[in-house]
C-alpha cells in the first residue's frame, strides 16, 4: 500500500512501504487470527494488515497523543473496524494470546518488551521487529540469543526512491533499516 | 512469506521475499479480483498472492518447462485452486481484462509486453515490474514515458541477509533490484 | 582526507570522501604528471590530489563564482601551489595534453565534454566521472560505447555514516553515486 | 589502484578497491612517515600506500604462509623497497612508534590488537579498521568507547560493480563493509 494513503505527522514515525511490506510478509498474517502492533505510530502496519485481511483482529498499542490522533484518523479513513486501539505504553497488563506481534520501536525497554511479547504469543507465533539504531539491533540479537525463539532471521533493507532532480532523476535513499523476525518456540510460556 | 516455503530450481529465477513483498504491496491486490503474473517462474509471486487473498483469481503465464514443473508443484503444495497456469510465452492472445499485472522478467520483448499489458489492464489497473538489468530499467522508464500511465514510481531495493561466517555474522547482499510501479490511465484501451 | 578539512558552500556540490577516495584511486595519479578536474566545485578532488602528490600539476576548471571563491580559499588553506584554477566553463579552448581527467558534473553537455576530454588526454590516459542522476549515467555509458575508450568500469557506491540519534546511532545514507572510469585507447586523436 | 593489479589467492582475503581507497584516505598518509598494516593479507593496502607515497615506510604484518607468499610476490611486482614484511601474528613484541595503523582483520583478539595499536601509535596517530562481521564492528565500537581515542567515525560502504549479464548489465554487490577510523588522543601512551 502506498505511503501516500496514510495521514502522517511531522514527529510521528511511520514504517515506510518497503519495510512495512517485508514486515507484513514475515508476520505471515494469512494464517493468523490476532495480531498486535506494539508502538503503532501512525498505524500504517496495523491498517495495512487490517485492510489486507478483513477477518484479522488487530490490536494497536500506542502511548503518544499525537500518534494516537493520527491512528484514529487513519482508522476512520480506511474504515477498519477490526483494529482496536489501546492507548497505553507497552508492556501493558493484559491476558491476550496472539498469533503475531510487531515491535516498531523499543522506547528504551527492549528487554521487557521481548519478554512480554513472548508471554503473549502463542507457541509458533511470529515476532517481527524493526530497528534503525545499531545499538537496538545488537541488543535485540543478544537478548533473543537467550530467549525461546527459533527461525531467527535478520535483513538489512536499503530502499532508494527515484526522485526528480534538475533535468533528471536520482535515487534518494531511505534510512537503512534492520528487520528481525523469529518464531516463539513451541514449549514456551 | 519465507522464501524457504517455495520449491526452487537451479536455473529458475525467483523473486526474493523483500522484493516480492514490495511488489505485492504495490499491486494493491486487496482491491483486485484478477491478477496476472507474466513470466511467473517458480510462481512465488502468484502463490503468495493466491494464499494471501483466497478470493483473488490469479493467472500465471510461463513458457519454460522447468519453471512450469516447479510452478505446478508449488501450486499443489499450497493447494491454491485460484491459480490458473497458462503454459505460453507472453504476450499471449487472450481477451482477459485484469486489475493488476506483474512482469518479473522481460525476455527481450519489453515494448510488446508493456503495450499488451496496458491492453489487458482495466483503467486504473496496477502494473508492477522488477528489473536487475540496468538496460531493462532504462528501457522501461523510456517506454512508460510515452504510454498512458500515471503514478509512476521506481524504487531500488538492496536487501542483505544476516548469515553466519566464522565466529560471527555478516550481511550477505542480494542483487540490487529495481521495482517500477504505475497505474493505467483511465482513458486507455 | 576528511570532508571537514574543506570549506564548503551551501549550494556548491562537493564530492564526498568515500566517492572522492575511489575517484582518486581510479585516476591512478601516482603515475601522472598532469591532472584536470572539470567542474571542480569546492576543489576537494583537486586539492586532495595536489596534497597527496605534490609533484602533480593540477588544473581545476570551474565556472561558478561561488564555487570559485571556495576553491581559492581552500587552495590557500592547503597551500597548494601546484593547483591552477581556470575560471571558465568546460569545454574550454586549450592545447593541454593531460594524464588524467575527472568530470564531477556534466552541466548538460556531457557529449561535448567527453569528446573534448578524449582530445586532451594522452593515449592510455584515465577518464573518471561521477553521476547522481540516472539519466546522466545512462547517457555516459551510451556515449562511451562508441568512443575510443577501453577498460570501462562502473561502480555504484552507497556510503552511510554512523550518526548519533537519541540514545544510539544509525547509519545515515549519502546519495548513491555512480563512478565510471575508463582509459583512452592508444590510437585516439 | 585497480584490484586487477594485485596477484590474489583463493583463500587470502583482499580489501577491495572502494574500501581500500577510503581506508587510505582516512589514514592520511600524506602526512605520515611510518605506516603499519596489521594482517596485511595480499598486501593490497600496504602496496598501494607504498606506491602512492614512495617516501613512506610501510610495515606489513602477516602470519599466514599463503598470504605471505602473495605479499612477497606483489611487493616484487610493484618493486616497493619501502615495504618491510614481518612474518608474525600481531600483536608482536616491538618498539615501533608509527603514524598510522590499519587493521584489516581481527583474528579473534581485537581487544589485544586495539591496546597494542594505541601503544605503538604516536599521539594524534590514525587508526583505521575494516569489518565485515557485525559482532566485530560492535566489539570494536564498544572497546573504543573506553580507549583514549577521538574523532571516531564509522562508515558502512556498499559498493556494487557493473557486470555483464545476458544482454545487459547489472550491479553485482560486494559485501557491505564497515570502516572505523579514529585518532589516538594526545595524552595516551
Amino acid at each position: 500500500m502506498n505511503d501516500a494513503h496514510f495521514l502522517r505527522g511531522e514527529r510521528v514515525p511511520m514504517t515506510k512501504e518497503p519495510v512495512r511490506a517485508l514486515v507484513l510478509s514475515r508476520l505471515q498474517l494469512h494464517s493468523a487470527e490476532t495480531f498486535m502492533d506494539v508502538g503503532a505510530g501512525t498505524g500504517s502496519v496495523s491498517l495495512e494488515a487490517a485492510v489486507t485481511w478483513p477477518g484479522l483482529q488487530v490490536i494497536a498499542i500506542e502511548r503518544d497523543a499525537a500518534a494516537l490522533a493520527l491512528l484514529h484518523t487513519n482508522r476512520s479513513h480506511f474504515g477498519c473496524e477490526n483494529v482496536q486501539v489501546i492507548a497505553a505504553q507497552a508492556p501493558v497488563n493484559c491476558d491476550l494470546q496472539v498469533d503475531a506481534i510487531f515491535i516498531g520501536g523499543s522506547g528504551g525497554q527492549l528487554s521487557a518488551l521481548l519478554h512480554w511479547s513472548l508471554e503473549h504469543l502463542v507457541p509458533g507465533g511470529r515476532l517481527v521487529m524493526t530497528f534503525i539504531l545499531h545499538e537496538n539491533l545488537m541488543q535485540a540479537l543478544t537478548l533473543l540469543g537467550s530467549l525461546p525463539v527459533c527461525a531467527l532471521e535478520c535483513v538489512q533493507l536499503q530502499a532508494s526512491s527515484m526522485v526528480a532532480l534538475g533535468e533528471g532523476h536520482y535515487f534518494k535513499p531511505n534510512n537503512p533499516t534492520f528487520v528481525i523476525s523469529c518464531l516463539k518456540e513451541g514449549n514456551h510460556g
